[in-house]
């Protein structure tokens, strides 16, 4: 056999085992994010709250206004930090007067959320628009009113007018309009990464090593939660095969059937701390107790190392957005309370 | 005299009114904004801090990222928020651990600081440089020490090949090359408008109630602190013919030699509360304390509502910028400290 013919048989075999992988992948339940727009739109888009363009210029704005908080410090953005990887970077998450959240939970990333079955941990939130209700009432949160988000927004033309942009000029501005279109915005912070090229059929997208991570957290068993288009996002079992390690911090214990959501592996390299109450900081460490606790396995150095190089290549790309320019506070504007 | 003439005799008119003015701007010692690159950098460059792009592009990175601050939550976009004006929007400022500024100071803002000739209310700090390096450090603001701000760059590699790009490969990684590299990313926030382009020869930048406005500004003895490209910046003596309204809010009294910092006027429509303690919300307000403690003047209700006409024309447009996407932390970034 000539060099050419080896060539050829060597790249047509390294090629089928790309086909193979991502075939196995698809066979474990992994779903890409589409490269095509319109089959992205179908699987981001809310029927009762559709996407449009002025709902998502306005949404951005009011993700990123700490204003509709009580103390007027505190954004959408400050605990799901777009610049952060979509969450904070912090434990607990930490909000009005630096109080921690009760639970001890951490702040989950935003982006793809859109992609999860359900929000928050204990999955009590069945879209976006149902979550955007929750952290800016909480009081450890945003601690707002429905009246003080509704009254701000009103105070100032600008989002008046935006409003009726958004939604026609006969719109009654409720606190229920300002998060759905804070979820039309979050709708669209989808980060496709290398892993969804490879998925879609760019075989090169991915390195030899995070093939083979790939490959291993698919015979691991790992994705038998980590799945569908967000590697997560569904309600899952935990603590199955044993007890995480943290279990004593903070007081969760999962939804009224001891069910978690599992959070997302998307861009997981920028996400720590891990875990529900965000005790674990380091990815590998966060591998080896999955394995533990959910599989009843013993992860080994290697295999964490092979799946954390795979992990890499969920770290997307985020969508360019420019800072936004709020409208200026009126008279008639609530005043923050720092209390 | 025919219609064509009247027109022509009332344009030439206008424009030498519209000239007039501008000339009485200037010899009350007020300078815009320049129109050209050149003239503009000789206004904000620091010799011993050039402006780079590289600096700028990592400076901006540094000023959005919390994990400088002892918490993690805290950056520089907290208290001096890009999308709010440059600054907060609340009484005191108010950092760490949710603790008040001890003096009830409010935050200023950053636009346009470069104008300044010196920083903090106290006028402690020379320039932006010498600035960048209390908050960092301040208990109630982001509470960190050098150390921990060098390890947190240092621990991750895009942040040091920034440094690289922006200093040379052999730059050494202090605390002070940090806030210098911040400060080279504010001497860029810079905000022309309305009357800047007035100023600069376009007649009609400013309305007909504006330059009204500017003329009663002028007239009143506003400009006798509030002048310079800052319209503001210096050191002044507060408390001149009365004493303001709420002094015994915070024990501020101004440097050794009881002399306050003027604050800017530029993008006062949006930098609201006013004053060192941010006590008054309502701009007209303000600016009759101001003719009652500084000037001796009663400044009437129509008088102030000309002035706030013509403070609105100083409200300029922010630079545009992308939301950053900054590094994701290494497991050898330092953990933050919620305590």
């Amino acid at each position: 056999m000539d060099m050419k013919s080896t060539i050829l048989i060597a790249l047509a075999a390294s090629s089928l085992m790309a086909g193979n992988l991502a075939n196995d992948a698809k066979n474990a339940g992994l779903v890409p994010i589409p490269s095509s727009t319109t089959q992205l739109l179908k699987l981001t888009d809310n029927p009762k709250n559709p996407i449009t363009n002025n709902k998502v210029k306005l949404g951005e704005k009011l993700y990123f206004d700490p204003r509709l908080s009580r103390s007027g410090l505190i954004s959408c953005n400050t605990c799901h930090n777009l610049s952060e990887g979509g969450d904070d970077g912090v434990g607990p998450a930490t909000g009005h007067m630096w109080r921690h959240n009760p639970h001890h939970l951490n702040s989950p990333t935003v982006y793809n959320a859109v992609f999860f079955g359900s929000q928050f941990w204990d999955g009590r939130a069945k879209d976006l628009e149902a979550q955007a209700q929750g952290p800016t009432l909480a009081h450890p949160e945003m601690a707002a009113t429905k009246e003080h988000i509704v009254a701000v927004v009103k105070s100032m033309p600008t989002y008046v007018t935006e409003f009726k942009k958004a939604y026609g000029d006969n719109v009654k501005i409720t606190f229920e309009k300002v998060t759905d279109t804070i979820a039309t915005f979050e709708r669209t912070l989808v980060t496709p990464s290398p892993y969804d090229s490879f998925l879609n059929g760019y075989k090169e997208a991915m390195t030899p090593k995070q093939k083979e991570g790939l490959k291993t957290f698919i015979q691991i068993g790992c994705a038998s939660c980590h799945n569908g288009v967000a590697l997560g996002g569904e309600m899952g079992a935990f603590n199955v095969t044993a007890t995480y390690k943290y279990m004593n911090v903070g007081d969760f214990k999962g939804d009224k059937n001891g069910m978690v959501k599992v959070p997302t592996l998307r861009n997981i390299t920028e996400t720590a701390p891990y875990f529900h109450n965000g005790m674990i900081w380091n990815l590998k460490d966060a591998i080896k107790e999955m394995g533990r606790i959910q599989l009843g396995t013993k992860i080994s150095d290697k295999q964490a190392t092979s799946i954390e190089a795979f992990l890499g290549s969920l770290t997307g790309k985020k969508p360019h957005m420019m800072i936004p320019q709020l409208p200026a506070s009126t008279p008639s504007t609530p005043k923050p309370n720092l209390n």
